[in-house]
């Protein structure tokens, strides 16, 4: 059957122990039934598995169970990347939106997996490309957002934007966000971006702190290509981060082109797999309540 | 001693069970302790305490105690202006912005209070007076807000607005909402509104969905006089209410003025009141738990 | 050729002299030409053109050009859909969204299209569909927006969402904006809502003046099927326009569904037609000349 | 007259062309009047009036003239405070919200002023104060803000907030402004913050890019003390600047203490000086023209 996964990866910020006994558990639970198990060669517990570099692990595995929080199946990701293999996101605690079987369902949930009770989703990832006027070229990708960010506290950055070439804005602000359908609720969120559902093909751009108070989110097709420059104005400069991991610095006559990655990624979820649960979970909707409008005491 | 509350009024919603039963328990509790209670005559409980009109409520005791949710607490306060009576909110359920008082601790804060345990805190009120061009005038006074809003669906209001006559902006949207530092947690916040500690001497000026997204919320001083008119468009008419409650349409030549109400509400406040307590509560500050942007998995 | 505009619906709010003297030119213009001007049978102006039920202007042409705001284009897509006939949008002041051409330019823009130098695009249209408990059904179409709003002054609406049949979230506030990407920059735009790229094919649910403040625009695929649906309080009513047309009340058991309608309009742009200059113009882009935070005098 | 200037020191960005022409006019025009004119040392103009050390510009003076943009007027003001001296801003272009003199008016201004043609205005400022473990502490005043942001690209700052002593909230974040009415138009409107009028004795706390999407900006009157600390985790810092000057880093165990200055500063307006004037210029009211939701074409 396509859908067995006969070499799984299991991986983890290994040293945190509460990432470490799921890790641990989940392994055994994988060995005992006769999965071929790998685990990093730096991981120094008792654990069952073949150590394989770190960078092995997702080309030589089926699927790649990333045990933590969403910041480890960012990390995953790109290790997964370019390999065609599927990610299965287990949480340490809370729910979160990429890991979205707790520990309490975690033994079950990689049964079910096991035994190809599952559904795929793929998700869109940016490709992230700094080229700089000497024709060099830094590149990186994100499954969350490409940021751009000022570099010094107290001043904003200039910068311009091209939406396919087509010239958008010339902004001021303390930067902006390129975020995929799954950054949508992450940094983008909290500057005023949307919502975006995951299979909404689809990028977000996000003016952060912007000067110009109209000057606001645009949705565009996944498609297209986004060009920033900064404004030229000898004193600014932008630092560029994809999901966090520094690209480089933007500097005069820099250009950053961000588009969708040639590859996606797959997540793979247990049975009951719902997106609105996890919204309704992490953005606490329903536990508001604050006075009502009411006419009538 | 001064403080001390002979004759106190218990109200409430009282057709909800969940209202009835704490206000039956506190009745007896404060009866039981020789304290002259007063029921409004509507209520067809069996509970202790002397029968008098609703309206005789607020002027004929030391304290209203008002049992339900944070609109009870505007209606009772709507019985208490005008009488130098202080309320205590006691909320049916959980915690309310002015219903400080859970069910649990009701009757050892009711105790607390007799005894002259508790902190005192007054509120600011406004009063909106709509005036017509024929001289005529409706008045009205709010804890929350007086709120204008388009009475056609599907259609914007167009209005101008004056503080201490001077022109401030002609703005198009759903309404305008001018809210006290006690409404600023209310219908003001959904708007975009900022929170004003509730000691600030101040009035905010929320406009609702404004059609220029620059037209943001401004934060004035308690003296000022807020004046509001439609901008003369022969088919745009709006409604005005204090909180909740209509006072009337504003139509062409109509002018409503909003200033500051002469009284003040005072609150009774049982010990360990704590403001930003309930803010946290009410808001589920700390309880959000989006993905954290972590470098390193 | 299949692009010549034989016959040409020349369409406007012609009480009004700003519209009526563009509408005049422009029916004199194509008379000279040889094109068939169709009128109005209404229009009381000496202009033009064969006079045609206002209903029968669209399906008789194979253009309709609409003079005035956008919310003359907005009536103009009532009457063109399902017609398979393009629309030309003129301004009769300045810039409009749907309304690009200026009168300054429109004698020159109306011979460029009718000597085949034009673009086309089309626009997602919605479907709304009101579902009574007693199987009775009203239905109508937006090009910009369908909008649940709440019926009472100074009272929330509670209601609940589905998408494609997934709970989504219970919603209490000012009520729902469901808009198209052209409608993203109208009312949508007001309450929070980003600016979706009109070739992108998506909704963008927006709630108005939400209580839950993490209760914010989602962006959906335009294949989805959104459903709203009133919270069980016997209190609280809806109103339902479409593109600011009334469709009827939301009450307790009835259901709204919202799609992609089967057609889409096609708006035809002069040359040089661009999306993000007519953004940059509309939101005042580049304008906003806030203190800059500069740190050396 | 005690309102007469017979010192006036004029100041500027003299490297910029755009300010040294206004500055040699008004030092002109002011020497020809017999007005003792203060320059800054360091000015290369040919311009009229005495150099002293910039440093002694304010405490020599009885009017300070700044000549620039708002932030001309920051850095005037860090030489103004404790001196007593009133600022007069006479901005090299377009209007700006402190320095509300144009080119074209400045010289009929200056006049009026000097012929006690005028109009006073205190305005509050902060008082920012670090405080390390080691019981060092740093110093600094703004008539902006007081800014915590976070220190590191691509990772959120955790903080924690206290007003008079009283815990408000743990944030996460890009960081906080603590922004009197002045700096209200500022950065803190770009983050969400209200307009505070001028007037108003208040201070906004204003969470930047909040991770928590009810971590809403707060209104405190001006007497409070505002103390932030890091939230313990080790991998966090920040960067706190006053009116964008580097103030220090926030680092574990430190606190920042934010309250209003001693001192306030002294505007200088002309005559028909108008805050609500220079608002709608700034903000573009009254121009935003997007599709207004009108019913019949």
């Amino acid at each position: 059957m396509t859908n067995t996964f006969e070499t799984v990866a299991v991986f983890g910020r290994h040293s945190d122990p509460r990432v470490a006994e799921p890790m641990t558990a989940i392994a055994e639970f994988l060995s005992d039934r006769g999965v071929d198990v790998l685990v990093a060669a730096v991981v120094d517990l008792e654990i069952a598995g073949r150590r394989v570099p770190e960078d092995k692990l997702a080309p030589s595995a089926d699927l790649v169970i990333a045990v933590g929080g969403d910041g480890t199946m960012l990390y995953a990701t790109r290790l997964a990347v370019g390999h065609s293999v599927p990610l299965l996101g287990v949480n340490r605690g809370r729910l979160g939106f990429l890991t979205d079987v707790t520990p309490e369902a975690m033994l079950s949930s990689v049964e079910a997996v096991l035994e190809g009770d599952y559904s795929r989703e793929t998700r869109l990832l940016l490709n992230a490309e700094l080229q700089r006027p000497d024709g060099t070229c830094v590149t990186d990708m994100a499954l969350n957002d490409v940021v751009l960010a000022r570099r010094e506290t107290g001043r904003m950055v200039d910068y311009e934007t091209w939406v396919d070439n087509r010239y958008v804005n010339t902004h001021s602000g303390d930067g902006l966000i390129v975020a995929t359908p799954t950054g949508s609720t992450a940094y983008a969120l909290s500057c005023g971006g949307p919502i975006v559902q995951p299979d909404l093909d689809a990028m977000v751009l996000v003016p952060v702190c912007p000067h110009t108070l109209s000057d606001r989110p645009i949705v565009i097709p996944a498609a297209s290509e986004v060009q920033i420059r900064l404004f030229e104005r000898p004193e600014t400069r932008g630092e560029i981060t994809c999901d966090g991991y520094p690209l480089g610095a933007l500097e005069d006559g820099d250009r950053l082109l961000v588009r969708a990655a040639d590859d996606r990624i797959t997540l793979i979820h247990p049975p009951g797999h719902d997106y609105y649960e996890i919204l309704r979970s992490k953005l606490n909707w329903g536990r508001d309540s604050r006075v009502r409008r009411t006419i009538r005491a």
